[in-house]
């Protein structure tokens, strides 16, 4: 059998390769130079390729950046990709040391160093809004610090806390969603550079001059798995797909609290989309959009995790240029939610009002007016309990606040104890304020207003320490790009 | 405290507004206007609207579309959305008639009415391409009924069979998943319009007609279920999910018969990247594409399912506007893989010599020669077994290939039976060579050429029925463009 | 290289082989047994083996199914797994014979057979209780035709419906679902057997008088797709996990209506867990369960079908034994979420007294009154649309019902039209009652007590064809198990 | 309308409670006790209960523990769950002194903490078993550090490597799994207790004592965090997923290294289902056993996380009991699953032959041709690239290895430089020995036997600093035993 046909089949090219070339122009091409330059540099401070040699290539390379405008490329399968088609620009500018520069690498190693940098500038993006988000929720959870809300279990009112407490619990988990992204951030932190097609090279190279040149922290070691371990990518975004999970989780309580029969949350007019004929009818839209915005993002990070499910661990394009992109919708979709977030949250305010009414009809005091009991008279639990539920019970059956029931209080303490309690009419209503259940509860990690300005210096501290991860490696990653700068210009004018 | 803030905030705007009214314009601005048309009609013909006054709506309709460039226009804020831009335009025109049109109707019959258009179109484009791939895959079958290929169990060597035969399972799976498809397509065919919020209306409406008039094969029941049901959406994509999962098997078995070592199947140049050193090096990168082509398929699909897991049973955003549009990719990334499947399953062939000499060094066809000793000898199945294993162990070790183990067999079967083997060297050769193994199987379902011409027979019904659907299902629709085209017309005219 | 290594490995026998053998006592055995007598009635009929072998077998088969205690049987690692010991048992009584059994034959579409059968029973059954939960629901809407209930869009009071027409839209998506999960059974109704290794069999064996013999609709035709192909599998999760997520989102609803501040839903005693102390405090927390219950499920499903990813398309392990077993968790946990789900529906009330409260505080009747002064009034949308749009505000203001703001509404529309309105005091107050909002809806699918009717038919209608279904399946399953009876006693006696 | 039902529905009982409270007895008796004792120490400490009341609810603890059997206790519905049963023989022992013991705690904390015990040990168990898993991966890397294999690119013979090297990309994937699920070790560390219901206590607790007590690095901060947030669950199921779809990845290449055609990795007998009749059939079924147990653990897992998408960010079940339980099943499928990759990898070994068969059928060492007359000839790369493709083309027309193409090298060479080569015919031959082959790769990450012996000493710190986290965990929590035991001891004797 012949085979007469020819490379590219048209339905290939069409379906695949021209898409690959335009996803290349559009992510890739910026990175692509820093690779070639910092490897021409490892190649010519390793001598394997002479000073004249890398001379040459460099101005070529930078003769060919000034010529081509890669914008304008058009996929037309002369090159099979768009490396192919640098490397035949070198090649018609220098003959045959036009190839030198694709010594002691591969498009494998290249492929790899390009999407952790494409990835890295994404996730250190997204990490900054988190961090913003986290900056923002502290803030207004400062200023909430004493605003009442009613809290809830298993979807019913439970008892009384702060908003700022409810949002401390809110950051304590995007603090460890960001710790869990900083260190999936670490691993797009190791260069494959070096481990050209498998196996490294027979040529002295040097990784970590390679590595440090293009503002990695390390050469990553295997060279196998530099090309065919995805873990990069499963890592980032398994990590990012628990922010959103978890992110979602808070716009649901936002979406309860925001109904209008709870209305505990006041959602500002900017936030709401009304109805000109119904006047109570104040859609916040804002919730449910941040809601499919946020399983959307989710199912993107599961799409791309899941892709590598059951493929072999050899270098594969299940990792790599299709797929690398189709990843990139998770920023977009993800880093909308993340925004709209933190303009609705700080917008919001509690309905302070609205908290009372409903904390009164719910008596989701009277707990504590047991406590109370327990501390002041020194009753056993089972009495305390039975004095406050039969108050509760005479309160709910009146229809009053259980502030106004001391006289039901009183009534049921000494059918319970046989004498009066020592707990008079103002300390009563005391006892069963919202204020006063919140100010006594300042235990470690408590709504009461000094353990909550414990919570917030502990969780600024941990703020500054991501922040500063992330400073540090924008600086190694600066300092590099000037490094690089330099050692490049250099040879130029050799 | 007042609240002074205004709809939009700027970053609801950014973040969601303006995308979704761009999406508005490239998805829905066509079938809005059908539906508006559709409605009017059905406003005018139940008296709701007299004559008059659904005529000079209908010429303001006109005058609209002709006048404003959807392309053009940009979000600014002053109409929420694009329906409100079109209803603003009609009021402009009409002065408090322009609001007529919306009698008895709502944005959420009206979005579902939308998304159900836009996923029909969608889905039968990919009822297509599938239907056409079974029409390819049945023909290619044919062409390769008689090729013999070693086919697998457990990934290991297990007996002959035919690519026709093989092809022929593949086309099975296919077709149910067309008819799963099919029946999810069903889902998608009843329309809302006339739900309006959730209720109906009190006017007294036609919910029949404008569903013939838009194509649609009924008006789906329970008004409430109109809006806040999603199975259509779910039932959809997880027929389209079973789809690509399906397929990315077939390209597993794929990946395998190509890989150098087995090379059963052999890649013509046009779908193979070569090395320019490597002569022997051939990477069948389309199959490769192909895969994680469909495993994104799979992992949008699941996207779009999963994002309705835990929302509320009631009309939500969640299945509505940006969901939609992220459910469209499955369309892009699905299409291209069945189009590359489509063009590479037919262009592959079996290299059968390879065939040959994989099943003669795992003995494949070694089955057959006891079961021919079952039959013709009347041996017990214990003897025949046992005469079988020795002259496949006697041929291994001598490195030679079956059908050239006639004496190894006749010493065999004397130490077995005490007797010399009626089976002759020919008739030996015969009955180990591979294509007796296949011509015997001619049972219902087996690799046979009868067997397989039934077979094929059957799958042409089965596919010839599905594209009936189809095509039953485009006429309805265009017979109601039609229809609906009249009708409007004659309101034009009053 | 010598290999003295003897199988099984130990850890191989402990993690793989050993529960493997348990689980086929647990799940197969039965199964086993019927496989093994038709096939054996088949053989005889085809006369591949004699009326003397059939006869023996039969008697062998008879006899160890009375002295082997399948429950004791312990793994030793003696026989691979436990059809090699059925074989052996066999062996040891009728020598040679014993093997004949497995002519034309083999694990691979056994195996298949298998599961497809311990599905059915259990799909049948989960079948059965969605058949029940769609009759009881349809009861209860019944029931339930005109009790009044706030319908919510966007997680907001929208307009009044019944809780008859809630319940349709339920019952409609429940009725798709069985209509799904129909078509899903139909895949389980295909017989593997025939199939053999991979190829059918050189033997002439009747694939369909097995496939008639064990109850199934009829053979399943390519040999290759029998072992090979996992849709039978896919596609009967896919459609179950959809049932989950589906009644999920009513579970959600149920949620928010039960929540303190809505308590639209009034769940009986028996059905919360109490506080001794909050008297208030009564927590339904069945639904949380069946909220879970039903996720537990939704993953179970994914689990299933997602193992299939990227698998060869060959017989492979990964839809067989373990797996197979991992997925019947499914029927465990989405059994008792529908049995828990078809307890509390029926069991729950509406507070009518609170959607009576809550409709009025949003004013949810408004456009209804609207809508009135279009038909009533001849007035254009816009003004009545103003005139309705200023007795909300005005009531509201007020803190009254709508019903009780006729003052409001006269003020209004002579402020608006410049006359006195022709609806009165009594006119109005019905124009604005829930009942009436609900009885001018009186469309198909709305919630008018004709429309609702009409439905509910319509829905008894599509369960009868499915329980139909349903009987017919298992009228044939049984009639099947007579023939196989018959056909197998007769063996005996030859 | 009055409810006379009772709690429990008999169906809930059914249903839930009963399933739920057999879990408790499996599962969480004796980390309830280690609380009890917790507890009661602390609130003997912070005099929150006197000396002589403590004492009498630890002796009464002692009692009960000495007279309840646990595993016989059955569900009756007259004890709500287990906790309750607790303590009402805690009252029927003390009166009203038991109910003391709950004084400033609830079942909330005390769940999230029984779970994270549960958690602790299961996820401990399993770090374990990978720990182990690495240090036999590295024992095996060392032994087979020089062992030659194909390496594959896309599913194709690339280049020669070791199956030291191989297995050393293996481990340092396996290495950064640890490290993600060390990570997640410690989300599971810090002790809930003391948030109570939600907002901590009134009464002045001592959290830190409770959770040293316990054993946990430090309390939990948030109070409402402690039982609303979910991370510790999400994070540790998507830490074990990663962990299970890379190793499955590495089964898939075992997959293949072991299929027939390819035969580089030989399975020992121990791990082989033979074929009685066909002596090729080697079915290596572990391996598929491996991936489907690694597939059903990252279904398990999915699910486990997924559950928890859309629900609400207060206490709640979906966190809880049953869903807790479910994921259980992930220890023990994906147990199995390592242990059996554990026993499997270090009992395989490489065919030898056979890498050198494929290895030259391939061709794969020709790039190391071109890159030596590059080094040793000053060739131009095109100039030596050309030369070695000219030789490689010579020797597979011809069916010989590379290292007999001597001549056809020498005619290559003349024929591109127009001289002979300095490279003698020895040279030649070890020039595309894969031997030469990998000793050159001796660059940081490479195949060569110094790089490799630098990368097992750095994993083997690596897996050291592993293990002494886990010790020191250990050691924490077996010191905190220790002083609780005293602490209660003291509490006995007052």
């Amino acid at each position: 059998m012949i085979d007469h046909s020819k490379f590219p089949d048209p339905v290939y090219k069409e379906t695949v390769l021209a898409p690959l070339f335009d996803a290349v122009k559009a992510h890739y091409a910026d990175h692509m130079g820093a690779i070639n330059r910092a490897h021409l540099v490892m190649l010519a401070e390793t001598q394997i390729l002479s000073s004249e040699q890398a001379s040459a290539i460099a101005n070529a390379l930078v003769d060919i950046e000034a010529q081509i405008d890669v914008e304008k490329q058009v996929y037309t399968g002369e090159h099979e990709d768009y490396f192919f088609l640098i490397e035949a620009e070198l090649r018609q500018r220098l003959g045959d040391l036009g190839g030198s520069l694709h010594t002691a690498r591969s498009r494998n190693d290249m492929d790899h160093t390009l999407f952790k940098f494409a990835l890295q500038s994404r996730a250190e993006a997204m990490m900054g809004q988190l961090q913003g988000l986290a900056a923002a929720l502290i803030d207004k959870a400062r200023q909430e610090a004493k605003t009442p809300i009613v809290a809830y279990t298993h979807g019913q009112p439970a008892q009384p806390s702060t908003f700022g407490h409810y949002l401390a619990s809110v950051i304590e988990v995007l603090l460890r969603d960001c710790a869990r992204l900083d260190a999936a951030i670490v691993g797009l932190d190791h260069c494959p550079m070096g481990a050209a097609a498998i196996t490294t090279s027979g040529f002295p190279i040097d990784r970590q001059r390679v590595s440090d040149l293009l503002g990695f922290s390390a050469p990553l070691r295997n060279s196998y798995g530099c090309i065919a371990s995805v873990d990069y990518i499963t890592g980032l975004y398994s990590a990012l797909k628990l922010v959103f999970l978890h992110l979602g989780r808070v716009v649901q309580d936002m979406a309860f609290w925001s109904s209008f029969e709870v209305s505990q949350l006041y959602v500002p007019n900017a936030l709401v989309q009304i109805s000109s004929i119904m006047p109570q009818k104040r859609n916040p839209v804002p919730i449910e959009h941040m809601r499919h915005l946020a399983s959307i993002s989710v199912g993107r990070c599961d799409m791309m995790v899941n892709i590598m499910h059951n493929t072999p661990y050899t270098d594969m394009n299940d990792s790599e240029g299709e797929v690398q992109q189709a990843g990139y919708a998770v920023f977009e979709s993800g880093g909308r939610m993340i925004a709209l977030l933190g303009a609705f949250l700080p917008a919001c305010s509690i309905n302070v009002e609205r908290v009372h009414t409903n904390a009164d009809s719910a008596c989701i005091t009277i707990t504590e007016l047991a406590d109370t009991l327990v501390r002041l008279e020194k009753l056993s639990f089972r009495q305390a309990h039975e004095i406050a539920a039969e108050t509760a019970k005479a309160v709910i059956a009146e229809n009053k606040p259980l502030r106004e029931g001391f006289v039901s209080f009183c009534r049921a303490f000494e059918t319970e104890v046989g004498r009066s309690s020592r707990l008079g009419k103002e300390a009563f209503s005391q006892a069963v304020a919202i204020e006063t259940f919140v100010a006594v509860r300042d235990r470690f990690g408590g709504p009461a207003p000094h353990a909550l300005v414990d919570a917030f210096e502990a969780y600024q501290g941990d703020l500054a320490r991501l922040v500063a991860n992330k400073n540090a490696r924008q600086k190694r990653r600066s300092t590099a790009q000037e490094n690089l700068k330099k050692a490049f210009s250099n040879l130029l004018e050799i």
